[in-house]
C-alpha cells in the first residue's frame, strides 16, 4: 500500500502532542483518525481542545476561531472516531501512532498489546523523544514493524519529523513513514528526515542540548544574562539557521574555498572554544550551580506564557515556515 | 555627545565585512563615512562592490539594482570620503571602526597609530571575531576607549552586534556603542548585546561552535548526512530560535512549571546526551576523522554558492527579520 492512498490512523494518547498530531493527520483529506485515551472525559476534552489545533493548520491568521462544531462535523461524517477500548481503536488501522507517557514499561506493554490487536499490515509509530524503538519492541513477536517518529512541538506546524528505525525495522516501513510525511496536505508541508542509527536524543535534541549546555555555562559564569543570550540567538543564529543549515552556512562563510577554507581560517578560534566549552551537569550535585541562576533569570524574563503569548508564537512560527517555502526571482 | 547626534565614522579595512558595515552606517541619514584601505584600486573597487550592499539595506526585493552612480552621488555630496592615508581618514572621526586582518600584531600596531591620529573624544571599535580588546590595546596609552563590536555576516542585514569591552573600557564608551546600534535607521533595526566578560568566541560563536561540534560528530559516526543534518536544523531549531530564545523555548516547553519543570522532565535524556556529546578536534591529528567526511559531503551537497544563490539567501534572511518584527493582533 502506498502512503498516498487513504489511511486510517489510530492515535494512542491525546495530550498536547497527540492533539497536534490529530490536527496534522486531519489536515489531509483522505484520512480517518481513530483516537484512544484513558481519560474518562475524552469526548468533552476533545471538543474543547482540538479546535485550537485545527485552527492552526489553516495557516491563515485572519480566519475566525473554529468552534467545537467543527469537531462535531468530523465525528458525524466519520473522519474522527473516539474509542473506549484499545481493541476497537486498533481493529481497522493502517497506522498506529503512540504518544503516551515517556516510560519504558508502559511502551513495551502497549506495543505487545497493539501487535495482538491490529491488522498485520499496520505500521507502528512512536512519538517518543527518548526511548529507542529497539527497547520499546522487546515484548513484540515481530520486530520489523516499529519505528520512532519524533516530532517537534507543535507537530501540526513544525516541519521536522525524525524517523528513527531500530536495526531490525524493515526498510519498507521506514520508506512508508518518510513518504507519508513528505506528502503535501494542503498548506502544511512537513520535512521528515531518516536518522541512520539509534542514539540518545536523536539528532535535533542532541544539537539543541549541545547549544543549551554552553548557554547554561555562559549564564553561570555571568558572561551574559538569560535574556541577553536569547537575544543573541534570535538576532543571529536563529534566522541564519532558519534559512541555511549549519554546514551550508559555513560552506558560504568560506567563500570560494567553502567549508574547508572556513575551518582553516577559523580553526584556531574554534579549537580554543571547543577546548573550553562548559562542562556542566543537569543531574547530580556536581557542576549544577547554573540551575538556580538559569531558572530564576528565565522566570524573571518570561514568567508563565499566556494563551495569547503561545498563539502569537505559533503565528510567528508559521510566518517563518512560509518564508522558508518562498521562491525568489531576480 | 549622544549617539543619536550626527556621527563621522572612519572605516579601516574594506573587505566584505567593511563594505557591509559601510552600508549599515550610510543607511543612517546623519552620518559621514570615511574609508581607508591599503588596496591601490580602492575607488574602483568601491564603485563596483558597495552598490550591492546598499541595495540590500532598502529591505525591498522589488527595487531595481542601484548602479555605481549611487556611490558617485555619495562621494560628491560629501557623505562618503575615500582617504589615501590613515592620518587623513582619522582626523575628524567621532567613531573609528576597524575590520582589518585577524592578526594581533596588526591590530596592536593600528590602534597605537589611530590613538595618535584621532580626536581624543573618538570611539574605537574593532570588528574582530576572535581577538579581545584587552589584547589589541596593549600598545595604547589610554586603555578606556577600545571595545569589540562583533557583527554577524552580513552586518547590514543581521541584527546582532556583540559589544565586548575589556575590563578597562569606560562604561560610557560601552553605552555609546549600544545606543548607536539601537537607533532605528530607516528599516534596518539592529540589536546590540553587551557581553559582560571577554571570552574566546564571545557568545554567538560559542553557541554556534558548540552545536557545530556535535554536528561534526554525528556526521563522523554516520548517524546522519551533512545534508540531512542541515534539514533537521532548518525544519525545527532554526525557525524555533528565530522566534524564541533557547531559554524562552524551554520555559514554554515546561508548561506552567516553566524551565524548572522542563529540566525535571527531560533531565534524564539531557544528562545522557550531555554525557555522550562528541569530543572531536579541529586542529591537530587526533579525533579529526570527521573533517574529510564533512568537507566532502558539504561540497557534494552545496558546491560553490553562486552570486544569485547568495542574493536569494539574503532576501530570505530579510524575510525572517521582517517576520521577527511583525506585530500580531487577535
Amino acid at each position: 500500500m502506498s502512503a498516498s492512498e487513504p489511511q486510517r490512523i489510530t492515535l494512542i494518547g491525546l495530550g498536547t502532542i497527540g492533539m497536534s498530531m490529530a490536527a496534522l493527520h486531519l489536515a489531509r483529506d483522505n484520512t480517518i483518525v481513530d483516537v484512544f485515551d484513558t481519560r474518562p472525559d475524552i469526548q468533552e476534552y476533545l471538543l474543547k481542545t482540538l479546535p485550537n489545533f485545527l485552527h492552526d493548520t489553516s495557516h491563515d491568521s485572519n480566519s475566525t476561531h473554529p468552534q467545537s462544531s467543527a469537531i462535531t462535523t468530523l465525528l458525524t461524517t466519520g473522519r474522527l472516531h473516539i474509542h473506549l477500548t484499545l481493541a476497537s481503536a486498533c481493529a481497522s488501522a493502517t497506522i498506529i501512532q503512540e504518544q503516551g507517557p515517556e516510560n519504558l514499561a508502559f511502551k513495551r506493554s502497549i506495543w505487545a498489546q497493539v501487535e495482538s490487536l491490529a491488522p498485520t499490515s499496520a505500521h507502528f509509530w512512536t512519538s517518543t523523544s527518548g526511548i529507542a524503538a529497539s527497547a520499546q519492541q522487546e515484548d513484540m513477536l515481530d520486530k520489523t514493524r516499529l519505528l520512532v517518529v519524533h516530532p517537534f512541538n507543535p507537530p501540526h506546524i513544525m516541519p521536522l519529523l525524525e524517523i528513527v528505525p531500530s536495526s531490525t525495522t524493515a526498510p519498507s516501513r521506514v520508506e512508508f513513514a518518510r513518504e507519508y510525511f513528505s506528502l503535501p496536505p494542503g498548506e502544511s508541508r512537513h520535512r521528515p528526515v531518516v536518522i541512520q542509527k539509534e542514539i540518545p536524543g536523536f539528532v535535533g535534541n542532541r544539537l539543541a542540548f549541545a547549544l543549551l549546555r554552553e548557554a547554561c555555562y555562559l549564564v553561570q559564569e555571568d558572561v551574559v544574562s538569560v535574556k541577553d543570550l536569547d537575544t543573541v540567538l534570535m538576532a543571529s543564529l536563529g534566522p541564519r539557521w532558519a534559512g541555511n543549515g549549519v554546514f551550508e552556512s559555513y560552506q558560504q562563510g568560506g567563500g570560494e574555498g567553502g567549508i574547508k577554507a572556513f575551518l582553516e581560517k577559523l580553526g584556531g578560534t574554534m579549537q580554543e572554544v571547543w577546548g573550553g566549552l562548559g562542562d556542566v551537569n543537569v543531574l547530580g550535585s556536581e557542576r549544577t550551580e547554573w540551575k538556580e541562576k538559569v531558572i530564576r533569570q528565565t522566570d524573571e524574563a518570561y514568567g508563565t506564557l499566556t494563551k495569547e503569548g503561545v498563539w502569537e508564537k505559533e503565528e510567528r512560527l508559521k510566518d517563518f515556515i512560509r518564508a522558508q517555502e518562498r521562491r525568489y526571482g531576480q
